[in-house]
């Protein structure tokens, strides 16, 4: 057995010094970022022509466009943007306080209630000859752990929007100096909120752990057990973030460009159009605070559920505190690599052109895999002891040190693969999405069958990426494997994040350029960028779902083991049952989230047409539009819309549990794990290829492209049709089947003892 | 225990008895059909002024159309459409032929192996104490009952294309006289298919034991472990029928429409369209040939895993022949059941008007459902020991003759349940259909995430519908119960046949009027008839989807027997892989699919505008098309197409078992069936809610259709790409997955003791 090499003091100093790296790496580009004035002043002073160029030759003074009067545009509309984003976020949070305090009294009551409220000690559920802490005391942490977990994801989120909405004016304005140092702006702030989400989460989790020491002592399973209510938090913000968020920011879209684009014949991102803030706030909620939140979860349960598996294996038994926290070393070793990995697209190489963008970003995830394979045979190494024993339903299983870096090494280059994968399908370099272009010659219809059968197509790989991540892992090292995998795929979160927030800043910094009235080339570069961005959006999903299988997983295998079943046998009607009506679930989902999308569309068309026909002169460009309402209805809208789907996710396994027990509630978890999966890589392909597959006509960069537009063509008007349609599967229903199938499992974690003791009231009747 | 009150020569009296009387019940309506004269002389004998007036007053006489010139035209393109659906047949049976002789020495070679082809009595694998019959003996006779159920499916199918090509130039004479004369006609000819079919289908199996029996003698177990190769060889003919008729049927339909409608501007069914004879025969080949060998293969596989489980359970270790044979005496009484319910349709009511077409079909279902129910009953108290034991995974288990009652019951309603959900979610009476079109004011991006939502959210009922059926036959009878389930569902076979097939005669007969000129009224009445086929073909398509879950359960529950497994833990690393990855295969093999048709239409497309460019006075009418050549590209694309879904089918089974061995298999086949149903029914309800919108807006029968309409508008125009997205999914891919589920399940059935004994190679040598 022996120790493992890294003493338990280094452990300690290791994990907050990373976290707090991380932190400062953060504010630090946060401060490169704000070098950029949004004053039209030229900064005179000697130290300005920084290595980076910030004096470079404007657009403006070529096209003789008055430099002051631009940028105070984009100040204002930034403001505009910022303060939407806000209003949007605050009243969400109202709506997340009552459900999070909601949420903690009903953990508190149910899991306290197991053992009537008790005080007293009680016998460990997974060795009956030792005692544990009374279960009132797993009730109260618990609670604690649910709240942290919620308000760390809330606080990284906020940070995240307005780090994104501080950076998109910006954004627009270094690209009047070039698409380079444009995207430097966009890239350095999408940094800020990966890094910042990254560290937060391992900080606030790690400081949790020591406090919950304090009283727990030596009881780390109890601990551990209490612990897992973190990864409910964050998933529980994820609902709301992925869920209300997506149906936001479609809604605002589809009204923006039903009215503005159909009806009345203007251009996106028009200033006249009332729901053109909304809309830019949307590109910031979905795929910033929503994209956040969701990974957030992901890295908070997966953590979660390896400790708990870890503190009833030999870790915890023989109180090994560094060989316990590997799951937390993994992640603090992440952040030295992603902030390596970093330097490279923005100190180490200096994009030039157009062209040079997307392999940018692609060689971003693969050094961070390369180097994260280093780190985490490092990790191995000096962290674990060579040989050790994991709980496995029941029984102690020998692994090897080895064996545990292969289980996170796998997981995490099933993550590269599925990324790539993901781009191929969605990004108009390659056949596929040309292909849906082409098929726009014989109209709309040929575009949506072309358009579905590539998002099938499009799962097959990731799926034999997640099922040979998931047999070595599960092989190796039982549900601990699992964990750790789905952590392997998690470690570079914070270049995942950052590559998938530049997205919806540049997307921004498009729109504020066309409000600003800016020089159409400037609009050119940023739509080069945000072309990208929609590559890197559908990598990033591909990240969050495939990290979504494999912690659904974790925390299943963790459920079950609470549930103290061992097996769970397909063969047995309870089970059975389960599996068909889990692997419909999703189908009752999407369906409910789709349909709020159209319901909240119409409110935000309704208000669009009203204000058009109602404000004097709005047309004409002389009066301003309400920009505030439209926020407002699209917020509002959003929030009332995700409570059916978000009940759906929520009383699922509270009734399963309640009236079939934990065998049925399995098969459910399993049905909609296995089902969910194949449906969200679809969709976001699918949604994703249609994108691009109009971006590809409009752009028209090759001689096929050109034979398929201009603009308004035929050809075009049928891939415009197939965006629209891919809108919300690829932002609102796609995406948030992760969270379906994280946040019934966390769940049915959190109160499997409840089930297994009072559950399966039916089969008890009758 | 007891014995059954009905003797032994009492059943084998009853089954041939109720086959051949089905059989003449079949031929005897098929001559009432052939009464409708295909000739000019109006029949001058006393005796023609039967019941049902064939004398009645003809539209033409009141529109001075000339009659004789009328009913030679119909003649003539009946001719035509005739002769296409058999070059389609015998163009397919050539492949057909190679593929079942390869098959069925691949099938010879495999169970021979398994004990290295010897001659010598071996110990029978449910009962180590036992002697049974060589594997050798296994493989001949598996492969001969292979033959004999590939035979008989194609049989009936021939016969089936046979009626409808028959029929359908009489459907459009009758309409003349009146919808309600029409109606008859095309019901009785789609009672020859049904009644043909389920009494060929039975009478075969029949014959089949009675002669295997002369062979196997008292060892029931291997006679009925053959007897399984009679399902796969129907199943294996649905591979063609379903997959290859369904890229058939639109890949004519697209021909016709793209190069017809949209870019000729020619009305459908125009006689000038070189597609349009094929475009007729594929409305036969998809939903009478295809639907026929999908639901002759269901019928025969869940009889057949029924007789397995019987074999090695109490009936067959006492040689009970009666309560052996009951599964068929469920379908023998089915037979008489339908009988009498199809009566209710052609001669107990006449239907006046068109809106009593739909509740006319719809009292069939509910009429041979509760006749069924009674039927039951009194088999199950006459054929069945008051209480038995059945075999469950390695024990028997102790079940009484009213529980089985109730298996058999919960099948046959929840078939209803899901025949009238699908009905109200694709009938434009109802309002899902009335919202899609409504949606259609947005344009076609609205159309269509409204109708992928509608068919997402069809899934939740038929799926708590099978779920509740496989729980209740589940507990009560285990395997045994599933199959008896399954045939429960389809022991209404004939009347649900009849119901699905009058639908394409409707629609056939609809296009001979528009191609002979007839009145547009007669093509009124047709399309009336047409709209309430599709619901009733949407119905047809649910039956067949709910039987094929039940079946490839029953199937799943054989194999897993057939290779000793007792449990199928899905927290097993071999199973969870196989789970995840077989819900994977319906959407790889829906990609297939979906661009097979995409490709055979491409070829049609191609062929339809040589035609019209090179044959002059071709758009004038005054020349000729060539038919035939585009019913020949049609067929060979087609079948050539329909190879790379077909070998995904056929292949998986034997390459997972091989090399990953049984516990993988099983997690891939439960994994496939709980996937594959859900996309299954969503994809089929879709398709129908698409084309019933369309002719919801185009029929403008109220206030608000019209409000959308009228044809041409802009409405109408998003609800046409809806329906041409619809078809593809409605025709081929979500059908086609009923073939994916069950053909995998039988396969692996047939193959068992060689995966039992030869599989798992890589885990072998790792």
């Amino acid at each position: 057995m022996g120790a493992a090499i890294l003493p338990d003091l280094g452990t300690e100093i290791l994990i907050p010094v990373c976290a707090v790296i991380g932190i400062a790496f953060a504010l630090f580009q946060w401060l490169l970022v704000s070098k950029v004035k949004l004053s039209a002043v030229r900064d005179a002073s000697p130290n300005a022509a920084a290595k980076n160029g910030y004096n470079d030759y404007l657009i403006e003074e070529e096209e003789g466009i008055n430099d002051h009067n631009v940028v105070v545009k984009c100040a204002e509309i930034q403001n505009a943007i910022s303060e939407g984003a806000t209003s949007f976020l605050f009243t969400e949070y109202k709506y997340v306080g009552i459900f999070m305090v909601a949420f903690a009294i009903l953990i508190f009551l149910f899991l306290g209630s197991v053992e009537g409220f008790s005080t007293s000690p009680q016998a460990c559920s997974y060795d009956k000859t030792k005692t544990c802490k009374p279960a009132l005391a797993t009730a109260i942490f618990s609670t604690v752990s649910f709240l942290l977990g919620g308000v760390t994801s809330l606080v990284s989120g906020f940070l995240g929007m307005k780090i994104a909405t501080y950076a998109n004016a910006r954004t627009t304005l270094e690209a009047r100096k070039g698409v380079g140092k444009a995207f430097i702006t966009a890239f350095r702030s999408g940094a800020v909120m990966g890094f910042l989400l990254a560290a937060n989460g391992l900080l606030v989790l790690y400081i949790a752990i020591n406090l919950f020491k304090i009283y727990y002592g030596d009881d780390w399973g109890g601990l551990f057990e209490a612990i897992t209510g973190y990864g409910l938090g964050g998933s529980s913000m994820a609902l709301f973030g992925r869920v209300g968020g997506g149906i936001y920011t479609k809604a605002a879209d589809v009204g923006a460009d039903l009215v503005g684009k159909v009806e009345r014949n203007i251009p996106e991102d028009d200033p006249r159009n009332p729901a053109v803030i909304a809309d830019n706030v949307g590109d910031n909620v979905g795929d910033i605070a929503g994209m956040g939140s969701d990974l957030f979860g992901s890295y908070a349960e997966s953590s979660c559920a390896a400790l708990v598996v870890a503190s009833i294996s030999s870790f915890g038994l023989n109180h090994e505190l560094t060989a316990m926290l590997y799951p937390l070393i993994v992640s603090s070793v992440g952040i030295l690599v992603c902030l390596l990995t970093t330097l490279f697209a923005t100190d180490f190489f200096e994009i030039k052109a157009v062209k040079e963008i997307e392999p940018a970003l692609k060689k971003q995830l693969v050094i961070s895999t390369v180097l994260m394979t280093i780190g985490v045979a490092v990790v191995s190494f000096v962290a674990l002891p060579t040989s050790f024993t994991i709980f496995n339903f029941g029984v102690q299983k020998d692994v090897k040190s080895w064996q545990l870096f292969l289980c996170v090494a796998v997981g995490l280059w099933a993550g590269l693969i599925i990324g790539f994968v993901t781009e191929y399908y969605t990004s108009n370099a390659y056949s596929p999405v040309q292909d849906v272009a082409d098929s726009c010659r014989t109209g709309a219809a040929t575009n949506v069958i072309f358009g579905l059968a590539l998002g099938y197509k499009s799962v097959i790989i990731p799926i034999f990426a997640i099922a040979i991540s998931i047999f070595v892992s599960f092989t190796f090292a039982a549900m601990y494997g699992i964990a750790v995998a789905a952590l392997g795929m998690l470690s570079t979160i914070a270049t995942g994040l950052a590559i998938d927030a530049y997205g919806p800043i540049s997307d921004n910094a498009g729109g504020i350029a066309e409000m600003a009235g800016m020089s159409h080339r400037i609009r050119e570069r940023t739509d080069a960028l945000d072309a990208a961005g929609n590559t890197t959006a559908a990598i990033g999903k591909g990240f969050a779902i495939g990290s979504a299988a494999l912690v659904s997983l974790a925390l299943f295998g963790a459920f079950v083991s609470r549930a103290s079943i061992t097996t769970v046998d397909v063969l047995t009607p309870k089970v059975f049952i389960g599996l068909i009506v889990g692997a419909m679930l999703p189908y009752w989902f999407s369906a409910m989230t789709m349909k709020s999308v159209g319901s909240a569309a119409l409110k935000m068309v309704e208000e669009v047409r009203r204000q058009f026909n109602t404000i004097p002169g709005l047309m004409e460009g002389t009066a301003k539009p309400d920009y505030a309402t439209c926020v407002k209805i699209s917020t509002d809208a959003s929030i009332k819309e995700m409570i059916p789907p978000g009940a759906l996710v929520m009383l699922t396994p509270l009734v399963v549990g309640i009236l079939f027990g934990v065998e049925t509630l399995s098969g459910v978890l399993a049905g909609s794990l296995v089902s969910g999966v194949q449906i969200a890589i679809s969709a976001s392909n699918t949604g994703g290829a249609w994108d691009n597959a109009k971006k590809y006509i409009e752009a028209g960069a090759s001689e096929h492209a050109r034979s398929l537009g201009p603009k308004g063509s035929d050809c075009h008007k049928a891939a415009v049709i197939g965006d629209t349609i891919g809108d919300p599967l690829k932002d609102t229903s796609g995406p948030s089947l992760n969270i379906l199938i994280k946040l019934m499992a966390v769940e049915s974690l959190v109160f499997a003892p409840f089930f297994a003791t009072h559950g399966g009231l039916l089969f008890k009747i009758f």
